[in-house]
């Protein structure tokens, strides 16, 4: 039985990294002494080391251990043996062309849908969708596919905003781009807000939090869903 | 010898389609009766017919008849035969995608290198740069690669906007995803603001409209670019 936390951010305005989500992830990650880092994402370019530094002190404070994934020689085997996995923020084409580079995709796919405890921030949660296309990042390096895990019968747009009325700029809004998305694409799609996440358990997806989510889909009017909402009638 | 003009948005706020160009593209198209427009990005989803009539309404104005390229049996014979060429804007993979798949890429980079009058807005100044790797649309579809024409010796960020220091939103800022992509690339990125375009003309780059824009090389602290300078330097 899958066990997953998606969430849309890994911070919150003017709060520490993770910091809202500790006591979640305290319960969530309750029998792992150790857990794994998918660093791939890399915001900013932080490299594979200082971005699993970085979460290794976070996570020191609910005193769980991390370890990179970049630092086994089989990132495969890493990913099976796993007490817990944690895939970081970042770009998510690169995470997605480095999870296929690794032929890891598959892995992870199988090793979560037998219950391993995932967290996923931003760029790891989108991936839990069927597709990396409804991701905002910019596509800084080429990968081979778009295809992601399916780890939920839907795509995630994770730090989703809604449209401003007051806006005057006329680049497209997460509304408009999205609605793009379903002229080519019929799955749906949840706008996750920041501060918000999915909780995958028992063959349930409840929507945590204190915001509503938006939901899109084709060729229906998006319709908002209330936190605590549970979510399994998404298909 | 090469004959554009690059254009961050088809339109400013409040104005209609094309409106704050319309005495530009007067001179620009001067010698055209007919242009050819490639509607392939398809801004919302709209069609080819219904993306080509709402140009041909526009062009009107300044009595310049507008035929789509999706109404020729061969495109790469439209192309070569085209008095002058305007790809609209939209979604930057869907444009790339169909371009491969229509295999006018490299027809339309030397038509217009032999100097037929081009004008491109948003995701059709996009596909002038080296790469469509700045864009900022989302990958509703997969295009084969993400090289373009390589009309202009850098990429374009389109649609551009400085970090707003007063921002709480914790997705990426435009910058920071500039920043990242010369983590992995190293060729430059210039940040065009909506009502600014560039004009390439006689061998030369010259950023028109009324506003500055914002020059990002890699290992370099980004600088701003005065209206009216000349960009040949950018390499």
């Amino acid at each position: 039985m899958k066990n997953l936390l998606l969430a849309s951010t890994s911070s919150l305005y003017g709060t520490d990294y993770l910091e809202y989500l500790l006591p979640e992830l305290k319960l969530h990650f309750k029998n792992c002494k150790t857990i794994l880092f998918i660093p791939y994402a890399r915001p900013s370019g932080i490299s594979h080391e200082e971005y699993t530094k970085k979460v290794a002190l976070a996570f020191a404070k609910i005193n769980i251990a991390v370890k990179g994934i970049h630092e086994y020689k089989n990132p495969a085997l890493a990913i099976q043996n796993a007490e817990g996995i944690f895939t970081g923020g970042g770009n998510t084409f690169l995470l997605v062309k480095q999870l296929y580079h690794d032929k890891i995709m598959t892995t992870l796919k199988e090793t979560l849908e037998k219950g391993t405890p995932y967290l996923g921030t931003s760029a790891g949660s989108n991936i839990a969708g069927l597709t990396m296309q409804t991701t905002n990042d910019m596509p800084i390096v080429y990968p081979p596919s778009f295809q992601t895990l399916g780890l939920i019968p839907f795509n995630l747009n994770v730090h989703f905003l809604d449209t401003d009325p007051q806006s005057t700029h006329m680049g497209e809004s997460r509304e408009t781009r999205i609605n793009e998305f379903h002229q080519f694409n019929n799955f749906p799609v949840l706008g996750l807000k920041e501060g918000s996440w999915l909780e995958i358990k028992e063959g349930k997806i409840i929507l945590k939090g204190n915001l509503s989510a938006k939901l899109f889909r084709q060729n229906r009017i998006p319709i908002g869903v209330a936190p605590g909402s549970e979510l399994s009638f998404i298909k």
